[in-house]
């Protein structure tokens, strides 16, 4: 149940028309996924978010296309975001992820849950060695 | 300020011992820091919660050392948990992070942290593409 | 799948009955939804809630109804509330939002996102300038 | 560094001593803590938080006091408010905690803030077994 | 949807038998809810989160078991962890809670997000009074 | 104590002195808050920030100005930004809210944060009648 109605012919809008071809031209996929079906409701919105995910995810990058969709999940799961999950667990498939290091990531996001909860509920002084200001 | 105290002399206790003689041999380094300390007011807490590091990010491993930190420090942004944040962080530049790196997580963070809110807000339906159960 | 029954027919308490006759009253709707209807298992609990709800979204006030909704729906997008965000996007509808002002509000509270995680993750000094207590 | 200021003689304002006497009365303790000092810039929201505060509790209660404090601690926890974990752990001790019931208190947050990404993460079905509306 | 496929015959792999037969002997029931079943994907991972489980939930302990139940839920609630939430309810019911306690604990899960989020959001000095380093 | 330095030069860079004289020419100051300062570490994340948050809250709008920053605030208390809470509410009362506006603010986030954390818990269906699909 969602709170926008999925356009029914984006396309005809040029503004919606531009950015799914350009998001099939940067994918090299004729697949559009429901987040851009549904936020062709508002051409501004649509083109200020592929703009955004595009400039991120698609430019030439200092770190492997795996690890950037496990980052990205990870933070989909601590925001119980459920589309997210989705969507960067099966990119993060698509780029080599196998089940074993996908049981390794979940280890470690849950391991990360279990401390931060452990460390916000402690609330010690953060050690002066971790300082990064202090090794400029 | 803290919810518990810093125990002055927590290698008196032998369990308390026990553990941080591995944290320094695990670690190859002298350096026991705070998180290790405060639980030491509990060796069965800090027995506990060594276990579960050291199993985790210590082991064998199907992910490189840095890509582990990196979703270690993602999660614990979402979390605002500050003490894992600068810990894990540290730890990723010990691991060979550059600032480009570094620079080009946090724009992945952030931009996780964009669409989540945008998908948690509109709540449309998840693609039947991304069921991985459909593949099986 | 809920945590409790929905109770068949809650007007027969008549502490219940008090309460869904206020809400009515105040909303001059008949319509009483599903939140109310839970609730109802236990009426000191149901009492509570609408006390609270009332004193806030009801009472004469500094700010215009849609900002007040847009404002719970922002809370409750960052909270991942799934019924809260679409009783309060109805609601912002229901006093005259437009799909124009829902795009933007969308793209506020997903921006919003992205620097909290991008500020949580670098964990910088507050300006001075931003201390209201400095100013009184 | 505070988002308002803190009154200067907030008890000049006849609402405000109103409150005041009444969380001296109830906890029967001279101690106001800040909450309530910062809370004095706007009297009528000081009324209502402490209204909603004392109705949960101060209230005859069907759990007992310690456990009431633990509850609410582990919810301040898992939304990283500083002020509220430390004043609930206060409490909780002041309300019998033993070190022993702190730790074990940790180590049940913790464990829960693993599991509940775990979950999140994996977004399995939840057993018809747990439909608490099935039993009714 | 499940970002994993659950498994058709768990058991044929020793290590999965050797955790279902110790959750079984732990639990006294032949139920294994779905968790189990689909961590069974992976027999490390499956085992490293039934240890942990098991280390906290199900040794002796200084809280009564619905007391830990709850403190679980809380959690899981501020977390929007819809398993968890379903499982760690139905099990403090199993451990005895009643409607009336059910109803209590919401009130005060509800008054901690509601004090939670006014505390982050004016951002005020801890009162040195709950320091409880300096106590020691 | 911050995870990356301040650069003590940044507008040496011309990429960063760009983005800096576009900061002060948009908001017809020339105060540059930390957040750029420190971003300045990396010409390309200070870019993307900028233009976001640039495209967002600067651009001709459906919203008043005031509006735009309490949707701001209001996300950025439930994610626990301090640093974002500090810049919008300031920004707020630069755009006129007054004392008592900010109280029925706080009074609206704490709110929703309480009915969140309520509705979380208890996991009931969502009414039929605020399906916006419907209505289309």
């Amino acid at each position: 149940m969602s709170t926008i109605s999925r356009p029914q012919n984006p396309e005809s809008n040029p503004r919606v028309k531009a950015v799914f071809d350009d998001i099939r031209a940067t994918r090299g996929s004729d697949f559009i996924n429901n987040l851009w079906h549904y936020l062709a409701f508002d051409a501004s919105l649509l083109e200020t978010i592929w703009h955004d995910v595009k400039a991120v995810m698609a430019k030439p990058s200092h770190l492997d296309p795996m690890t950037k969709e496990l980052i990205y999940a990870a933070v989909s799961i601590a925001n119980s975001c459920d589309y997210c999950i989705h969507t960067h667990t099966a990119a993060a498939r698509g780029k080599g992820m196998t089940d074993e290091q996908y049981a390794e990531f979940l280890s470690i996001v849950s391991l990360a849950g279990r401390t931060n909860h452990l460390l916000n509920g402690m609330n010690i002084p953060i050690d002066p060695e971790f300082n990064h200001e202090n090794e400029s």
